[in-house]
């Protein structure tokens, strides 16, 4: 099967790139000195029976994170990226993550335990495994690629092709071309790529093979990695025998399970090999890959890049290695796993030969440039072995005065990392952080997640049958069509209120100085505010606190609002703080006090001083990248300053409280304070009230209070609600720049999907 | 208590002038001659138990139309027109609304029935009043006119004054002055607008008392009125004594009820006339006013403004009448209304006299112009009998041949009239036409309906205690939040019709030549349709209708493509035919195919000739206020009438079927045609399920469909869906070009409601 000639011919460059990747890395949860912990797997993980994303592979400290599959390789990095920050941001504040493959630090043998899985079979089978391997060499990590090629391609090279008569026969032959093209050729990936150079002293029973300072490629890889004993040999000649000999293994009992066979490279897509025959290999598992240490997440793009066009190559040459030449294959991989990872391999030839295909075929099929240059870069390697990953971890190892003490520096470093902007979730920053903070919980918890329109904040979400569609953070199928559209209209939102028995200031429209005081009966004693109806930086507002009792001075206020605006509004004024309660179902969940951007004096530094102190908080930044935002020290800023008399300059006194903006929202710097413990419940049950009245399961209440420990009582001078919003914001409440946070995101999810406790 | 005084010195003329109308008018169904059909209240009323506009008065004959009360009088006018239209189009094509109080062409008596109401006590009520009166009598109509001040007037009058500490006792005396007063002065209402000047003979059991061509003012208004017996006489003098004397009568046993006392001033808003000394009196109902036969619903605007200025003045007078006053008022009455309307009336002094202080009022409390101007026309006819409604009306029948004569001739003139647009609600035109289909059908049904913002079209509907809010004729409760956020997100949908298996037309974009070339292998075999993604007239699309099997082909259809956009697109292309399926609930309710603005030649007429033939169409119109749009023919339409080698003076052979448009658009002249009953069960089931994947209510579900009569299948072949409307049009099914309509706002109304049979 020429699959070259057929995608020259048809021009099929592009349908052969597209395939689809996953990554399942496995690492160590360790101390911080780089050491195996013995602490169980986090409960915050929620059943290991069916989380996608973050299981336990052979240990109860190892874990397993598994991307879903990508058809773009990004995506599948931005998954890793997630899952470790996930991971990272849940374990024990005191809990690292080892950055090698081979582990450091082990516990004594009896102290390590093996992975607590609900499934007694599944326990069972990794015992069965401590007896034939011993526990240490279980505990090695790394890393598996899973390949599939576009079914569209596998499709149209059938149809190209007149070899095989049979779909089933022509897809299985082909990932067996690829499975032993890239058993003849693996030594060269893990030339490139390897990172086990060495381990402590104390993983091996009977004493280390390596001599003192001597490093080579790949233990992993080598025989003192984890693989089967030598005479199991599994044939990779046809399917057909590969399933005969694989049966034969675990028969005859050498094997507990078709699973044990711990091939570099895996067929997949079948619970069982015999399926094969009849479904086809669905796509690859390659098991070969050591962590790179130097990432934060064990691979990097590029890497992931050159291993798909790697595999790709594998179906791109004419030849097909046989039994002979993939056994061949594995011997080389021994021998250059043993090599000293600053020399030149034994096989430079080959591998140098090897790559200039892969670049051919990458200039052939249309690849990127950037890809071409990378294989130039690896292609270099061979005759600079000191360029190698390899040999670049032993120099740092070395510069760290040892392997455990390295894997500990690397493993305290990425958990900072990890933290530095610890309300996002970094790969999906485009994103809105709400959603974020939606996604980092449901990865948590273990629901299925997918993103449906990265713009649009749109996700799916999947539990078992039950599945959920969620936009926006909080838009869901729980609120009813006519909410959002009752609650963006302020006309029918006040009627519904007023109708429902809630205090709901009434405001009415002048476009006449005459027409509006001819209406001054109506407002008579009452506390009212005259206002421009577009108002700018409060020009033209007068309020009446006490009550308004002069009518010359209600003119003379309608008078001065008309200056600014051809309507002016008359409206009921509500002494008190305005609050933000976030009302979800039948709960007040937070309640937020917004507060207008300010500093406070110390009597030693200048406005500006203070302003850049307070905007050094973690939580602050531009745009909106960052729950809350830094103060600007802008026009309106200065215009805030100069009515206190203030300049940027200025040194206020200790404890004077400096305003720099009118408004209280949190885009213009203004601080969130959480004040759910301190608010009175009666108000929080109104907002729970007002939510239903609008019909919604998820409601921002704005309520104005005078007196928040005060119960509630049936009058505007108590309390007055300003408006109701659908797709209230989550993160102020998350991440309140004081007060504690309100976790919403998970009420979300839990109202979403009750049944996951 | 001087209320003048007080709102004067308080400047509290614009509350003054607020209150609130409600309009109750009676009127007779009669036969094409005017004469009162015996046929029943029509079914489709829903049932009179609860109907809050639709009822019937003492006769089943007799329509009782309630509109609700409106702080603005136009809106209770609106509502008049809406209930009529109701009426007149829901009443069989026979039946007509007689526009004159006194009846004509009564039937035998034995034959008058009784309004057949659920309430025993109801109907045992009208039979006492058969008793008492007879059942002519009864027959008579009138408007009610309801009227409650401001509460925050009278709240504000009340703290104004000294006379009374109770604010309950204020109330009273406030109403029953303006009661009293009312009763003095209605004489020139009844002279002003009275049009009750004559009656078919037959009316009167002992012959008639009016002499050969003899007219009078208000029959209704006089003895031969349906009025009580000459000596029950209730006293206005205190609310206390009208209890009193009011429960006399009734424990007297010559009264069956409070009700059967027929003052032309009524007291409201209690069950007793004892409770008001607890609560109040709420508000008064002025039953004195005569049908105006020359406006469609009995009244006009002009007049319902004065009617509502001269209960104002009734408290605006310095004086109050006590009761010899009251029963003066009455006996001038009764000599008013048997004047002849084209002579002076005896007690034009006091008329002139009293309509002048009227004027002076409303200059005082800041009535607009245009009041004050028709008070003064009104204050004219006191000089001119002649142009009172009463002598204008004499005329009418006179010219007309009779009274019976003329009242049909207007009864048939309205009915045609209220038929015009008979798919629109006139009154609230400025409504979406949908919107107003549903309205007239809540109406209809009995749903007390609230227009909560007519910009917006947001309706209130409530039934018993349950109540719904609906946008824009089917934006509901029903559906979910995120359903209109899947549909409108295309991306979103099509993933999640895919992944629900139904058949998606996929599509990639591109932004090259070389990019769209080197996915040739995709689309190669498949049916595609490339095209701009900004198409302009179909500029630059190619369609491979057999599937593209030649990759030049392709690739000259995407060179062509990029001449017009930067991005292009490569899209599955679906054979066949696009309907539209409306689907509500688990059922496609109307299936609809839009067919491009086309005329049909018939050998003589030209292309414009033609088009404007078809604009005659009385659905089509320009603007959105009509069902279907004109055709126009502009430049589109010439360019498409070009290519056929056409232009509008063209006559096109018979039969030959001229295009104007290449899109379907109902908006750009399209015609709708209904296909609900021949379309494949099939298709409309896969549409319900599309629906149920967006997880919607109610859903306009586009599919292509090659043949509507087959059985669907399982491909792309057979169906596709492109699009999911949330909030789908609804005026083309009910109101299609051809076929049978589909009501589908009753549908609505019925998902809403399902409690209503």
């Amino acid at each position: 099967m020429n699959i070259q000639q057929i995608v020259k011919e048809k021009g099929l460059g592009l349908l052969f790139r597209q395939g689809t990747v996953g990554i399942e890395k496995e690492s160590q949860r360790v101390h911080a000195d780089g050491s195996i912990v013995t602490s169980e797997h986090p409960k915050a993980f929620g059943n290991r029976s069916y989380h996608p994303y973050i299981q336990t592979d052979f240990a109860e400290s190892q874990l397993e994170l598994i991307t879903p599959p990508n058809k773009k390789i990004e995506d599948t990095l931005r998954w890793l990226s997630a899952l470790h920050e996930v991971t990272l941001r849940t374990i024990d504040e005191n809990e690292y993550i080892f950055p090698m493959s081979m582990p450091a630090g082990l516990p004594p043998e009896q102290e390590i335990r093996v992975a607590q899985l609900d499934n007694a079979a599944d326990v069972a089978y990794r015992e069965h495994l401590v007896a034939s391997y011993g526990k240490a060499k279980q505990m090695v990590s790394g890393i598996h690629y899973n390949f599939q090629l576009d079914p569209k391609l596998v499709e149209t090279l059938f149809n190209a092709q007149t070899d095989y008569k049979s779909a089933v026969d022509f897809q299985n032959n082909l990932y067996l071309k690829m499975a032993k093209n890239f058993l003849r050729y693996q030594w060269i990936p893990l030339y490139l790529l390897s990172a086990t150079p060495t381990v402590e002293a104390n993983y091996f029973k009977d004493g280390s093979p390596l001599k003192p300072n001597q490093y080579v490629r790949s233990l992993r890889s080598s025989k003192y990695g984890y693989v089967n004993a030598p005479d199991i040999i599994v044939s990779f000649d046809s399917i057909e025998k590969y399933v005969e000999t694989l049966e034969h293994w675990v028969n005859s009992g050498r094997l507990i399970a078709e699973k044990e066979f711990y091939s570099n490279v895996r067929l997949r897509g079948a619970k069982k090999a015999r399926e094969f025959l009849h479904t086809g290999i669905q796509y690859l598992e390659f098991r070969l890959f050591d962590l790179n240490p130097f990432e934060a997440y064990g691979i990097n793009l590029k890497d992931a890049k050159f291993i798909h066009h790697f595999i790709l190559l594998m179906i791109w040459l004419e030849e097909t290695a046989d039994q002979d030449a993939v056994e061949l294959g594995r011997a080389r991989l021994g021998e250059v796993a043993f090599e000293d990872p600053h020399s030149e391999t034994a096989y430079r030839d080959e591998g140098e030969q090897i790559i200039n295909q892969l670049i051919d075929m990458l200039k052939a099929i249309g690849a990127e440039q950037s890809a071409v240059e990378f294989a130039e870069e690896k292609l270099a390697q061979f005759a600079n072995p000191g360029q190698t990953l390899c040999a670049r971890l032993v120099d740092a190892i070395e510069q760290a005065g040892g392997y455990q003490q390295l894997g500990g520096e690397i493993a305290k470093r990425n958990k900072v990392q990890a933290f530095e902007r610890f309300y996002a979730l970094s790969a999906f920053d485009n994103m809105e952080l709400s959603t974020q903070a939606l996604m980092f919980d449901a990865i948590q918890k273990g629901l299925n997640m997918e993103i449906l329109d990265e713009n649009d904040q749109f996700l799916r979400l999947q539990f078992g049958d039950h599945f959920e569609y969620v936009k926006n953070g909080n838009m869901t199928s729980h609120d009813s069509y006519i909410s959002p559209l009752i609650m963006e209209n302020k006309v029918v939102t006040k009627k519904v209120l007023a109708k429902a028995g809630f205090n709901v200031p009434q405001s009415l429209e002048f476009t006449s100085v005459e027409q509006a005081v001819a209406s001054y009966p109506l407002f008579e004693g009452k506390a009212v505010v005259i206002k421009p109806k577009s108002t700018n930086f409060g020009l033209g507002i007068s309020i009446f606190q006490q009550g308004v009792h002069d009518k010359a001075d209600f003119a003379k206020a309608v008078e001065i609002a008309f200056r600014e605006d051809k309507e002016v509004m008359v409206e009921d004024y509500l002494v008190g703080t305005e609050y933000r309660f976030f009302v979800l179902g039948n709960e007040t969940l937070a309640v937020l006090l917004r507060v207008p951007a300010n500093v406070m004096g110390d009597g030693v530094h200048t406005v500006a001083e203070l302003v850049a102190a307070k905007n050094d908080h973690p939580l602050r930044g531009d745009g909106s990248r960052t729950p809350l935002k830094k103060i600007a020290l802008g026009e309106i800023e200065q215009l805030q300053l100069k009515e206190q008399g203030l300049t940027v300059d200025s040194v206020p006194a200790k404890d004077q409280l400096v305003q720099l903006r009118a408004n209280s929202n949190i885009s213009t710097g203004g601080d969130s304070i959480d004040m759910t413990d301190e608010m009175h419940p009666s108000y929080k049950d109104l907002a729970v009230g007002i939510t239903k009245a609008m019909g919604a399961a998820v409601c921002g209440v704005d309520l104005i209070i005078p007196d928040l420990k005060k119960p509630a009582e049936p009058n505007l001078s108590s309390w007055g609600v300003i408006e109701a919003n659908f797709n209230p914001m989550m993160m102020m409440h998350i991440f309140p720049y004081s007060g504690k946070s309100r976790r919403l995101t998970l009420n979300v999810l839990g109202m979403l999907f009750p049944e996951l406790v």
